[in-house]
Parts: structure tokens; sequence; C-alpha cells
């Protein structure tokens, strides 16, 4: 029997999103689960749910709580986290060049790198030069696939079909978890539930 | 020395407050953590923090991830999760009944008591005669407390100044947990990670 999927939908510029893409390889794994990337952006999502902005961003005791929190979360994984600024960034071009490579093995590890780059160094994820150094840093080559990125039709495309399938999944925030049998798990604490759950219908 | 002391601040009508109030107990006696009841209301702390409404109102898929989700964390605890109808309640005379008894060796069990009725059969506790039934239930004298919570300016007073220290301390959600050294965890899922922050500053 092949092994059960987790869907794992995220944000280049949700910084909950951040822990989830870096913990949730070696979980995976550890439970033979799956991986099926879905990049997407928030923006539309929270626009839809009715949201103006990030629900963090609403007072500045809920930002600095955020801060804190991400700060706990991320110092075991090895990152000094570091909101950047400005904060949400514009992650359009980053998450087309996600979705272009989706399907790739080394996926998960440059997703990291950007994720690390963006809440670890400050680094401006909306710049192609940024991403491009991010890939060639991965060893691909870069210049070009940001190029398509940054222009192709069908990469632009394929992410206004990816938010269409982000509501039509009833999403309204990032990090989110979809297990096979159609269960939400919504946030970077809902992460090993999601994966257990994958989990245990292998077993049923 | 004596053992470390966790707040725990929460409020009738929070949804996610309930699970967290009926699991701490066990959790902070295993790590010999003590409790320090903190009910209070949600209400002017969301409006300082700009929420008109709670976070999960703002959308039909939000409301119903909420509802689904507390389905499943409340499964483990026997509480077949039920939203009350209206939601949220009132929960004014309930917390300030919280408040009076909060130094009782038994307002833990009550407030579990509480929280089941509220989120588990539809329980109007807005009604004076549900919380005195609940207290006579639980062997207590009701119908004298409860006329002590409606009216006595005193415990009014004490509702006011706790939802000052709210503010005092940076809330803007519940549940939330204040450790001895003024780490702040907000939503049931931080419950373990505050009960750990606290019994490591013992060992510390």
């Amino acid at each position: 029997m092949s092994e059960p999927v987790l869907e794992v939908w995220f944000d280049f510029a949700s910084s909950y999103s951040c822990p989830s893409v870096l913990r949730v390889g070696d979980l995976a794994r550890a439970r033979g689960i799956g991986i099926l990337w879905k990049p997407f952006i928030l923006g539309p999502v929270f626009a839809r749910n009715g949201l103006t902005q990030p629900p963090f961003l609403v007072s500045e005791d809920k930002r600095a709580y955020m801060i804190r929190d991400l700060e706990r979360l991320c110092a075991p994984l090895g990152l000094e986290f570091r909101l950047p600024e400005p904060f949400p960034q514009n992650s359009v071009t980053a998450v087309r060049l996600a979705l272009a490579v989706e399907a790739e093995p080394w996926a998960g590890d440059f997703y990291a790198r950007l994720f690390r780059a963006a809440f670890g160094e400050g680094a401006q994820i909306q710049d192609p030069a940024v991403l491009t150094a991010l890939l060639e840093a991965a060893g691909r080559e870069g210049a070009a696939l940001v190029e398509r990125a940054r222009t192709d039709p069908d990469l632009k495309a394929a992410l206004r079909a990816r938010v269409e399938e982000a509501a039509t999944k009833r999403l309204f925030g990032a990090p989110s978890f979809l297990t096979p049998d159609g269960e939400l798990f919504w946030g970077d604490d809902r992460l090993e539930q999601a994966l257990d759950w994958t989990a245990a219908l292998r077993k049923a």
C-alpha cells in the first residue's frame, strides 16, 4: 500500500508557516507519510474571510506576543527568529517560484532555506536577486527560474488556481494541513496532530 | 522550596478555555506545579485589542473549523463538544462567581463542571438558576453565592480590577498562561509548553 500523503499549505509571508516547513520533513518521514506541498498566498484568503490584515497585527500586544512565541518555537530549530521588515513581505514571486518547483525532490530543502532567510536573516524575499541567490546557494540554476516566476503566464494562472483551491477547501490561514480523508488542521501547533491523523488512516 | 505557580486565565465564554480548564489540573499535578486561577472576561480585552468580535467568528469557514477542532480536542476528555447558542454566551455573572470562589480548593472542579455544561449540554450560563443548580450539583450552597455574584459591589470591582490586570499583563485572548518569570503563553495548544516552562524554573 502506498504511503498516505498530507497536504502542507504554506505562504512565505506567513510567520507560523516557517517552523512548520522546517519541521514537517523529519516528522513525516518518521511516520512514513508523504508530503504534498501546497504553496499559496494568504492575502486573497484573508480577504475572503473578512480579514483586512494578518490577525496578529490587530494590536501591539498581539504582535509582540507573536514574535516572542516564534522565538520560543524556532530556538530548538536552530533559528534565531526575526520578523522581516516590512511584515508581511510580498511573497507573490517567491510563492510562484515555489509552485514551479513543488514536485522536485529538493523542494522542501529549498523552502526551508527560503524561510530561514526570511525569518532569520531579514532577507527581502520580494527581491528577485535574493531569490536567485537562494536558488544558487541551493545548487540550482537561479536566474531563469526566477524570471519564469516573475513573468510566466502559466505560473500566474497556476497560483490563481491554487488560491481557488484553498477557497474550495475552506482554508482561512496558514500553515494548514489537509489529510487524505479531508480533515483540516490549522496552525503550526496542529502539525503533529495532522500527521498522527494521517498515519492512523494507514492502520485503519 | 515551594511549588512554582502558573496563572491560568480563562473565560466561560471562551471555547478554547474549556479544554484547558478540563486538562490543567492533572497536568500541573504531574509536574508539581500549582495553579493560580484568573477568571476574567474577554470582551473588554478584545475591545482594547481592536477586535469587535471573537476572532473565530470572522467567517463561516473559520467558525466551522473551530467547532471541528474543538470536537477533536474534547473527545479524549469525554466531552462531546457543542457550541452554545448564542455564542459567545454572556459570562459576566459566571465569571464573578468564579472570582468569588477562586481560592477554594474545589474551584477547579466547579469550573470544569461549568465548562462541561456550557460546551457539552448547551447550558445557558447567563441564567442564575443554571449557575445555582451547578453549584448545588457540586455539593455547594448555590442561591446565596449566585446572588452575591449578581449584586455584590466588591465582586463587581474585583472583576474590573481583574480586567485591568489583564491589560497590564498584555493579555489579548483566552486561555492565557503566565509563568512566575513573566512568560505569556496563549491558547490551549500552549498549555503543556507553559507548564514545562514553569517546571524548568524550579530546576534552575
